[in-house]
């Protein structure tokens, strides 16, 4: 904290009265699950655990710390103060001197971080808090096709009208179309779920990534060095490591990371930005919540809020990438801190932002409601212009010859499209039955409008395999079909 | 807040005893300028301030308000209860609703929001604290202004190696380079000018910008609805309103505001990179505060922390560039909260991040400490490099030919270079001096070098120039010249 | 150009059979005026015209230039042979270096860039071009305001649903909506307007920015050396120039001028997002240009694609944006080229990008074409539900109670909804004026919902004050007035 | 192509004389094995051998096409004239259409293309651009894992001072530095290998994705089309295909593919900028191209203008990074062409930055140049500074109290670092031996210092580990090991 004006106004650290500023994302959106990991409270626990993981490596391996020192530091190690790690800091200003000072204080001892520098801590900390995020959201994107799978197998054969640049085109399903974005879901998993089984932990290199200071601890032998960051890496949960690393981990990899979650995130918004446009012709709604108040002026007024929610998701993840992508690349030698303040903002709110996001998912895939009678009226009025192609072949099959059945058509369609600009009545299939040149009953016509099948192609079969893809692929993942989405603000 | 897996755990509403995350670039980094106008109580407050306002000005026009109820409001105006509103907000999950009752229930009246929608109090007071952090920023960025011309005043005449390419071209001055870097935010600062002289309010324009609420509230009186307007834009302190407006003011505006603060940060983080590169090469240091513990391991060692850090907000601001360059352009109809969840975050976070940049640069301006012999046996280095030129002019004075001095001086030039990269001495004067091709003294040369004055050009005068017209600036800038940078963590 | 493989295929240099792969944004899209300003044919003009002017200028000053030699370059500057100077610069592998050869080569001298490092070239003759380009962008842009007054006029007064979250809210006019992306336009053209105002050159500084050259070639007077930068600067046009650089100008400078373009082109992006959500509602179509296939399969289908394309250009522009956002705060002391390559992509092709956005908002503003009927449709469909406030104050005036009246329209909206939800007719007008709480005859309700204009509030007012700026605006730049859109592809 | 000002200008088209505007990446700096695939020559090849593929799959299941149809396309699939297709598009306005038109001229048959929308043409046929686009660059990719083995290798054992905030940290050799370096492009490499491994086609799908028209041209029956699709893709070399698509593939996968090329590229700017830093301190140089010229000023200047370079085309990617970032989670309903002109745009300038990139790299990787004695010098100078704990361990073994031995120690390197700071030779080793409480002679100090192998640690074993896991990756990747860079312009 700083401040300007000293005269003026009083050190903020003083100002007891004003209550912090909260973190938009955390405490608005993400689920208890994320905000466990990121909090200060949560990072200062996962740390102690890692003290003293390392402490009991380094006594098998014959460093001198006393048995006693391990207990005490595990008896306190969830007396977490962060006012007064706060003040320590105030003192030293350097976070992580402030944290080990602490830690010693309650304990009575001096025997965690040795042989230690600060990143040797904080690198692997952090990505302990990726990793275990990673599973989380893993685990709601797999929720989520679950989700989409029940829904499109719910509207598996519901007619509805394709569109093409915002504009009828081509029958569909509505089934097909959520299948159709949960196959974006899908291809975003993939890459996640990869990323999540190979995400290497950069491990105890010390301050320039040559384990010097480990070395000398352990008296220059590589072995004991070797075993001791094996035993470190297997209590953080890691079944890789990097390398040769310098003081950080590659920067590229926050942003493959962060990339991953944003690509999870626009798949959802792809369909979060479709269903507002359903939603803006009145084809379905995204739903309420119970209890939510609607506007009083108009009651009857249904919002796709969430929906425009999950956009905003999405825009403020492509923020995150942009300030990840910007430090991937920038490493000066074995490293500095220059990105230090950016990955204190854009990871943990990253992984906010996709958490929010995929609640809000899991509460629209939940919630939404379609409204079949209106996707029926809309289908009514475009089939005619959709079906010309049936009916054209329909007509050649009466004996209509096809350059003569296709020109008729067209004319027709024009026409038809010309009223209803002019707000006539398109009254295409009457145009199409009253014209010689095709030789159909208005009856013959109706009925190949009402065969809807036959214009729905490979949908209701891509719906299929859609949804056993989607399942077979959360059965893969423990817990997935357990999630409930969480009540949203 | 949401949460999954309901089982496990409860809404964290409830669990009172997880302290609330906060705001990391607020709480660390921010001064109590700009978290006063940002932080949710400083919201509040200007929120009922604006109420209050426009219930006066609906009096005055003759709406049936009470007196009575306006001083109530007035009365419990600073009582504001965050944790209230927040409970309030988990019954509606409509957070301007919450915040109404909240004020009526303090006020024992409900004559607050007449005939608004929520956006004509949000837009609104979002403006007004863009407005009012802009003057914030826009005064620290003329201190920055001075401190740039102390600095570059104070080294007006030290030689420079300076670099192209990162390694020596030509002399220059410090104070030239300062200047130079100075230079760059003067172009900022005058974006920045610009910008906060004309931004522009919404103004009280209703649900879609037709202010038809306000035209039913005053018995449809064009001229009264204007006045109204008129007035409360005068409460906010506005000299320029946007006229025809949809539910949302334009979200390119945001994008023009949030890009001028990352042209004011990329300016200093052009500088404190430089700084970066100097400190590499021991010529200076950004200096350390009062109390600042340095490596235990390595006392001596000088990071440049704060030129680092400055460079990480310049990278966090082109992620809010990000944010704001997506919602800019992408408005549908008369506008939604698609952009809500975003400008929530990007706009105060921007913010925070150019107010702790800005307090770092100021920090760094104060106390970087040059050390100038390390500076001048850099230059003796490079100086026979650089004096080439006028070392061939000399000779050819001398009587030797153009093209022959050419080739010698290149000759020697490569030879002394090759010899620094063997470990050898370069003797650069003592082979020119050695050549009588060129036909001068070693004296004579020695003296070249000296004559420091002639290597630098117009640098001195430029740094005249520039030192003259960031003085100019700031005097404009009411309390530029009173800042004192905070204490940084 | 480099090659791998080298077995396999020759030098692409070599061969000449390949076509070179063109720039899709200037050669699809850009006109002609901007491509002339950025192609390396215009490109050489006009460094040739710099040398020249530098010559003359030095020529002046008493440098030591033959009048014939100047006169022997202005013969042969319009022999712009990129080839040549292409197979100069693969042997000289230097861009500069090679087109000064060439142009030497053509003359018979060697007379130019005397004293001038090669960024005094390519610095100068780039903000030459960029500022040239404002200009262009700057009279598309008012031409633009043109086109969004003539429109917003001709339809001040149509009715239309206006829409928050995409769903009808209240009623606004189409002439408004188009006045109100106007509004943003007008904006982003504020911002445009006051930086191609005071858009600075770097001028003739030299290597590290000293002008240490110059000084030198003039006998170390400083004021030749100023008056000499005076008359370059004269020559380029520039009104403003930077004091104290370094061997480059700013690169935020960029970061400033694509910011600027980025702001014009989400102006245009919102209006044309919208007139997307139009067209797929049937209300208007963005017009077919003369000669233009549609569908065959589908010959009515009127898609947006000019619209579309206009927010791809705006996607586009957001991505230089980063770019020049990214170099924005990154340079290294006097600076390097790591700018380089991303300046030679992001500048022109940042430009191409605005220049085609602005000719096909252009054309839309001059081909769109409204179907008064839809909309006015549309309104009939949503007036009963927008218009509820009103038909509650009339039934007031009819002696119901407010509370009363107000919970029946609630309970007859929701109900009309429904019924629209569930495919039948809503019936909103008959429910009303079926409730005997509510006193109103259906001819009433009917002269309500036909009484148009007492629900559009100050929309017309708003048109008008946005014409009259909008051409109070364009009339200030010259020739606005007589662009007229170029043929889209 | 488009103009403004009709009655100045004639119509870029025909404007012969003008040469059009080149691809700046692409001519300038891509390969021709890039070139040959994105080329609009290229292109078309490819769609011809589609729509060839397409007829012989259709005929085998059916469909009347007459052989001695296909036999003529193949006879003049290679005819490519764009300027003839050019002419056509600039009459249909539609660039598919032409293409169709001038192959059905060509041939003198219209059998291509039949029951295909414009989309399962463009989507396909730039899937396959892609996919072989990574197969090109994963080559690369691994090719630098080679060079940068060999480096790692030949320098394995090399002392360096290691660096972190830039400033002299901990001792290294230059071997592990570039190790370091190393292991990040193997983690980014990692993902490039994957996704080009699942890259998956979007197949022939029709209008919305429901294969409606193959439906129909073959009768309806469901196995047909899907065998057609299955040869369709076996003849583009995918092996895994999406299933629910609309009329495009989801646009997150372009997001991801230009994200890995960001990653990958981020893994060498990493590299890169490292290398800028040791050249400014004189410790090595990435070398010169036969044939280049240096400045002719100072022969002597050794510029890192490549890896300025590669720093360069990383930025750029960020920019395609961000274009396609925007894209993703931005479509609407079955799809448009709102992301045609970026995808145009982003897609094969992204591949032509990494191609260019990776040339640049592999010929940094093959030239760079190392100068020892000076990295001696930087580790002299340094070395008494890093092996402090050392020294201070050995004064314990001579009799010294820890705690007094490490106060002197701190004196001494605080004196030693303020004499540096202040012109004045260090003398730390001096100063050592010289104090009773530590009780080293010189020489046993000497002795230390010149122990160098007991500073790096792990240094030389990281290196070993990366050359193997190097080697091994590049070993799966056919052609790597012959890949040898081109020459750079």
């Amino acid at each position: 904290m700083s401040k300007s004006q000293a005269k003026k106004s009083a050190p903020a650290s003083s100002s007891s009265s004003a209550p912090a500023i909260t973190n938009v994302l955390a405490e608005r959106y993400a689920s208890s699950a994320i905000k466990a990991i990121w909090s200060p409270t949560g990072r200062v626990g996962i740390e102690r655990d890692y003290w003293i993981a390392i402490m009991k490596a380094q006594r098998d391996l014959g460093i001198d710390i006393p048995a006693k020192a391990i207990a005490s530091y595990e008896k306190v190690k969830d007396q977490i103060d962060l006012a007064s790690i706060d003040a320590r800091e105030r003192v030293t200003l350097h976070d992580v001197k402030a944290r080990i000072e602490e830690f010693n204080g309650l304990a009575g001892y001096e025997t965690i971080h040795l042989g230690l520098t600060s990143r040797d801590l904080t690198e692997n900390v952090e990505q302990l808090q990726i990793h275990r995020s990673l599973a989380v959201i893993r685990q709601k994107a797999a929720a989520a096709l679950l989700g989409y799978a029940k829904r499109a197998k719910q509207f598996r054969n519901l007619l509805l009208t394709g569109r093409t640049h915002n504009v009828p085109a081509q029958p569909t399903t509505l089934g097909k179309r959520i299948a159709m974005f949960g196959g974006e879901m899908l291809a975003a998993f993939t890459h996640l779920d990869e990323l999540a089984a190979r995400y290497p932990a950069r491990g105890l290199k010390g301050a320039v990534g040559t384990q010097l200071d480990q070395f000398t601890l352990l008296g220059g032998d590589a072995k004991k060095v070797a075993r001791l960051e094996a035993k470190v890496l297997k209590h953080l949960g890691f079944s890789a490591a990097l390398n040769a690393v310098g003081q950080v981990y590659p920067r590229s990899l926050d942003f493959e990371v962060v990339s991953a979650l944003h690509q999870v995130g626009a798949a959802a918004a792809s369909f979060a930005t479709t269903l507002r446009l359903m939603a803006g012709q009145g084809l379905l709604t995204e739903g309420f919540q119970k209890g939510q108040v609607g506007s009083s002026a108009m009651p009857h007024k249904m919002n796709a809020r969430n929906c425009e929610r999950i956009c905003g998701f999405s825009t403020i993840l492509s923020g995150y990438v942009a300030m990840t992508g910007a430090l991937a690349g920038d490493q000066w030698n074995e490293g500095d801190v220059s990105c230090s303040v950016v990955r204190r903002v854009a990871l943990p709110d990253a992984f906010y932002a996709i958490d929010g996001l995929l609640e809000t998912l899991l509460n629209v895939l939940n919630q939404m409601t379609v409204f079949p009678k209106v996707i029926a009226a809309e289908s009514a009025r475009n089939l005619p212009f959709l079906a010309t192609t049936t009916i054209m072949m329909a007509a050649v099959k009466q004996g209509a010859g096809r350059e003569t059945a296709h020109a008729a058509i067209k004319e027709h369609a024009l026409a038809a499209a010309a009223a209803i600009r002019e707000g006539r009545e398109p009254g295409m299939v009457e145009r199409l039955a009253a014209d010689e040149r095709l030789g159909l009953k208005e009856a013959t016509i109706y009925n190949i409008l009402q065969d809807t099948e036959r214009f729905v192609g490979a949908a209701p079969a891509q719906v299929d395999t859609f949804v056993e893809t989607a399942r077979a692929t959360a059965r893969r993942v423990k817990g997935a079909s357990q999630i409930k989405p969480g009540k949203l603000l």
